[in-house]
């Protein structure tokens, strides 16, 4: 009994020192410090350079180590594999809801809502918006060079859904919807009176990324209602409860609770 | 004492016959219907619009009309006239918070949080992500022409914080947080193994807007954990637990309740 155990014994003991040549190449390992993810993580090698190292091995220590390649190989892609479903290429993101004030050739105002947006830069502050051609909007911005950002608050996702169904060539959105346009002063386009935060911005460049062409608008200026804004004079997100889109189930959420300042979060992290 | 309210009397009258001119160039009145706002609402009149009225009719009717012009002029200008607050040309909207997955030079992963971000086309699905040309993952994008999004979960806000208070040059991120990246089969760069929602891009366009450099990365392929997936296959604000910025005051906040689908909120407004 004892002499079979001896053939288990040395695949153990090149085993272990496949492992000690492996460490040899310092992976560094570190343990997932929030209680949920306690086995051992390896950083900073890739599943092809973990592969390479076990190749290298195989050839070193020739057809015993066959096994032990294929059991580190089976333990570290445990650690490394991730179990994400593909989804396929999709804009499957959540994004903010902006409502974009335009005039027309005629200078009726339109309002529409773009969820393919965001902050583009700060100096000079910019935001981008991205629009199919076959938008009224999208003629609107070519002929004026202008448009506004208008934030809706969660009383308003039925406008703010109803402006992004319908097209401004069809109906006139703001009688329909009883909103007031305001004309800026800085701009060529009308923003929304009912809305707390508004932004101006005057088109600096224009884009084409396939489908979709991005306008890059350099802010003007922000208007604010003054019930929106916090103590440091800046909009408070838990007064403006502006909304969020979720893509793919095409769906209104609501800005939710405080999670903290970003100066105190990240001091949560020991370095 | 009837003598003397003949002038009170020619006075309204000529106040009369100008409003009934100014009626007669259209302005479209509605009344606004959520029962907040009360007041009647003149729709597609621009204050300027109207002042160019007032003064036609002020030469029409001379000095009498001055009143006139005034009374009309101020009534106007409080249904007009918004009271919001000018807080300059700055770059005060919430926006997602997106953790941006790349390796460097020598193939050391780093994750850099940034929030200058968005979907901005459809077809081929791109984002756009926003950098400044001294952070370490810019010189890596150009250097790989591609990076990860990887959407953290409110669970994870300390480390998305610290992502983007410290740099990849001068500390090892994921050594500290103990993530772990996952080498992206599609394009290269790692992506974030913990966190719930990841897109795989590839640089196609790189756009300088000022101080910010443009990076529009199509879309490989988005994968997700299936703890986070509704019913129809997609990503669930519900379950995904995203992360919301409010620049300006540097605070981050959770993804709130549900407030409806588009098709379902859009038939509120009765056209």
């Amino acid at each position: 009994m004892k002499s079979r155990l001896y053939p288990v014994m040395i695949l153990i003991l090149v085993f272990l020192i496949g492992i000690s040549i492996l460490a040899g190449e310092h992976p560094k390992i570190s343990k997932h410090n929030d209680g949920l993810h306690s086995s051992p993580i390896i950083h900073n090698k890739s599943v092809a350079q973990i592969q390479c190292m076990e190749n290298a091995a195989y050839e070193r220590n020739g057809a015993l180590a066959n096994l032990q390649e294929r059991t580190v190989s089976q333990s570290v892609q445990v650690q490394m594999k991730d179990t994400k479903q593909s989804l396929g290429a999709r804009t499957l993101l959540p994004t903010p809801v902006w409502i974009i004030g335009t005039y027309d050739k005629e200078g009726k105002s339109n309002m529409m809502t773009a969820a393919w947006v965001g902050i583009c830069c700060s100096q000079p502050p910019c935001v981008t918006i991205s629009l199919r051609e076959a938008t009224y909007t999208y003629s609107n911005i070519m002929e004026r060079k202008a448009f506004t950002v208008n934030i809706p608050s969660e009383g308003f996702a039925k406008e703010a859904s109803y402006f992004g169904s319908v097209s401004g060539r069809d109906v006139d959105k703001l009688a329909i919807t009883g909103l007031t346009p305001v004309r800026s002063e800085l701009v060529d386009a009308p923003y929304l009176k009912e809305f707390p935060l508004i932004v101006e911005c005057e088109v600096i460049y224009t884009y084409k990324v396939g489908l979709h062409t991005m306008f890059i608008g350099e802010i003007k200026d922000v208007k604010a209602d003054a019930s929106i804004l916090g103590e440091n004079g800046y909009p408070d997100a838990k007064k403006l409860h502006s909304i969020i889109f979720s893509p793919g189930s095409a769906e209104f959420y609501k800005t939710g609770e405080f999670l903290g300042k970003l100066s105190e979060l990240r001091k949560k992290i020991q370095e």
